[in-house]
């Protein structure tokens, strides 16, 4: 370890980084920019997604679509420009969304009969072709989804967290029973738990949200909370059921088996580019990035030690055809920069596995390697034989214990509060206050003027910790999280 | 035969699609709706792609991605909201594109500061981030590419074909020299080649487009076209070698080995949703759909016949599940249909095989198998033993019937022009007309007034045919197809 403190000084990597413990927003800055994941637009707000960055999107993507479409679910696509009369049909629908909505009022010079909005969420575009396809119960449920942009003209805009544009996926699901709306609502929630546990190695708490903070027109939404490093929450994806609102707004009816015509019933979920912003603040520590193995781009970096030697390249080039045909992402960093700069350069943008390749290596059979998720043992050695199957176990054990790792954070930071004294200690404490709440929303207003922290939600498993609301003292009808947020 | 012309006059499902040779544009109508592949959005030019549509573009898209990736490209996302001010920085470029862009110009009731264009392309504000990324000849070339949504509000459109709204990728690369970059953009238009071969059982007639024609913004503009069942000619995709345009435009600048500043020299090169239609006029008959066994979200068909007999359900699906685990998109049809209707509907909706299984092909061990490719040779009989390597076998070979019917198709509708009089036949015969051209736009606009047709690209084969422009009578300079066109 104390090389590699050296090695630090003279590159001066780990520096360039803004103490976590001391400038969480700077750390953040740092490491997204200086890892290349992302670089600001020309319009404010805005973010470019840069190869590395994108590279994380692509395979949560791609992990994320595979449970959606194992779970009956189809893609597709819709336009993104929405008549501005669609937005006002569902009354808090357009409250919560008009604000901050681009219009587009012209093409060229030319100004349009009827503006257009770019769409915030696609609910009333894809409701308006719903109320068209559906006509009977055999087309029922009808299970759709989409991967693509929308826009919200936020005023306080950062990368990933909040950005005026984002890409996301949005389900919308048609149902002929209440019963079943809510049972997708709850399934999809379950399948973004079992994703974020088992692709980012993050622990979240789900549960539902209150009135104040569910969707604009839903009945009930439903969220998933993460814990940054600073200890603040994350709302990283949501579920909603929709009841009849939207229905009842566009007219989506079905004859159903007994004769009667019925209007459906309403789910949609989604979650955003926000979870790379997640990701980062779960596992990312002061050395900078750490990415779990099944969203890394580069899952092994190999870095040939005197590279000059004879046959060092040639056995790190076949080591790395090795470990590409076993399907791990591997590259080899063959740049002219010094062993101790590329060492730097693979902790920062948290490549799980380092394997250093030199003439004595090669020698004793063996390659060195270091894993991210515990920087703190060092140097190890491992054979060459079978290294491909030894990677590969690595890898998961990797994505293991970065999730043990953020649940253990998770629990340690999660304090009951029983009364407001104690509320208040918790939160300032920047920790998760679990607490028991009346329902109303003149409680949640007075903790956000009081602490600035929010109601995050109601955890499913409702035992009660307190008879008494612990912010008005009236009766505590319900178990929630108040912390402060992104 | 006789059987199966029974089952569409009781179904009148072909009698549901126009004449293809009547009227070809409301069989292309007819198709597209009827298949599901597409709807009209709300707002004109508009479309909505539902899951049939989608997901041929999924496929499509996949099978490209793989190959802009191998060909060592990586994925970015750049926002969607250009400032007007980049747009007017290349004077070509905002000449081609103006008329055409939407404009946000306010957000809620909050009129901008400066109006935002919704990318008709992304030139003009990828290169404002190249010249922040691009310092040194180390950091060249660069190349990039990404999936996206585009904005052209065109009067008249048609789905896939023309829509004020878009898929598409679109590459974009800054090289050290103007050799590169030639040496790219002809690689990429060979991709797209090799791609409509294999993936789209397309041939495309590649060439360099007329000035006239070219890209706005672009030095040399290159395309690939390919020939539409009515003889019309659909440019499929294009790969442009941009010179310094661009670059001079938004100071994109590196210190070359050289120890001098230059200019990069760059290429964009993409292919859209378009060519979704493409594939449905090149392949389509008076039948439906045919779809080229790459990019057909079912591959294969399972209908059960006398289902309600013993066995037959149980059959079907362990077949289903034996051809699946062969990693062949497979689907049983598993409605209350009749037979009938469901033969004609897998023929409409192009699916490559039809599998039927009764008790009789139970008991001989056999499946009734229809090719899509191969209508006229109607219902045979494959052994159920090693089935999944049969069919395995049966969908490449249909993908090279359709590519060498499609191939003949194409030979058999181009011919040569050496005068007006020839030209003026061939391009009123609905046919290619292959000719020379002095290189002057006033004969490109001569032809446009007189036959509706325009010049479509000079091929790289440039032995001449004939010594003058079959419009003026000039030298004829170059050999160029003209061709009525989408």
């Amino acid at each position: 370890m104390k090389e590699q403190n050296k090695e630090q000084k003279q590159t001066g990597f780990v520096q360039d980084i803004a103490n976590l413990n001391e400038d969480f927003a700077q750390w953040y800055t740092d490491v997204i920019t200086k890892t290349k994941l992302v670089d600001y637009g020309p319009v404010k707000g805005t973010m470019v997604m840069r190869p590395y960055g994108y590279g994380i999107w692509e395979l949560l993507r791609d992990e994320l679509d595979k449970r959606i479409k194992e779970t009956g679910h189809e893609n597709t696509y819709f336009p993104m420009f929405i008549p501005k009369s669609f937005l006002m049909k569902e009354a808090e629908h357009v409250e919560g969304f008009a604000p901050e909505v681009a219009l587009v009022t012209h093409v060229g010079n030319e100004e349009l009969g009827e503006h257009l909005v770019v769409r915030p969420t696609s609910e009333t575009i894809i409701c308006d072709m719903f109320s068209k396809w559906i006509n009977s119960y055999r087309d029922l449920p009808m299970l759709i989804n989409q991967w693509a942009n929308v826009v919200r003209m936020e005023k306080t805009t950062r990368p990933f967290l909040r950005t005026s544009e984002f890409l996301w996926q949005e389900g919308h699901t048609v149902h002929a029973t209440d019963e079943e709306a809510e049972i997708e609502t709850i399934k999809m929630l379950n399948v973004y738990v079992e994703f974020c546990k088992n692709i980012l190695a993050m622990p979240v708490l789900s549960g539902k949200k209150s009135e104040k903070e569910k969707f604009a027109g839903a009945r009930d939404t439903y969220s998933i909370e993460a814990m940054m490093k600073d200890g603040k929450s994350l709302q990283a994806g949501t579920s909603h059921n929709l009841g009849q609102n939207f229905a009842k707004a566009f007219n989506i009816k079905f004859l159903d088996k007994d004769g009667t015509h019925k209007f459906g019933y309403q789910t949609s979920w989604g979650v955003t580019t926000r979870l790379i912003g997640a990701l980062i603040m779960v596992h990312g520590d002061q050395r900078g990035l750490a990415l779990p193995p099944p969203v890394a781009p580069i899952q092994v970096q190999i870095i040939p030690i005197a590279d000059h030697k004879k046959g060092v390249k040639e056995a790190c080039e076949k080591l790395c055809k090795k470990l590409a045909k076993a399907g791990i992402r591997v590259k080899i960093d063959l740049t002219d920069e010094r062993p101790g700069f590329k060492l730097n350069e693979c902790e920062m943008k948290g490549v799980p596995i380092r394997l250093e390749l030199g003439p004595r290596d090669i020698e004793g059979g063996v390659a060195t390697f270091v894993r991210r998720d515990k920087l703190e043992e060092g140097k190890q050695q491992l054979s060459l034989d079978k290294i491909d199957k030894t990677i590969k176990i690595m890898l998961d054990d990797i994505t293991k214990n970065m999730y043990d790792k953020a649940l253990k954070n998770l629990h340690d930071n999660i304090e009951t509060a029983k009364t407001y004294g104690e509320l208040e200690k918790v939160i300032n404490g920047n920790k998760f206050a679990l607490t028991m709440w009346c329902g109303e929303r003149a409680c949640e207003e007075k903790v956000k003027k009081d602490f600035a922290a929010s109601s995050r939600n109601m955890p499913f498993d409702q035992t009660s910790i307190a008879d008494n609301c612990s912010i008005c003292g009236k009766k505590g009808n319900h178990k929630i999280y108040f912390a402060k947020a992104y």
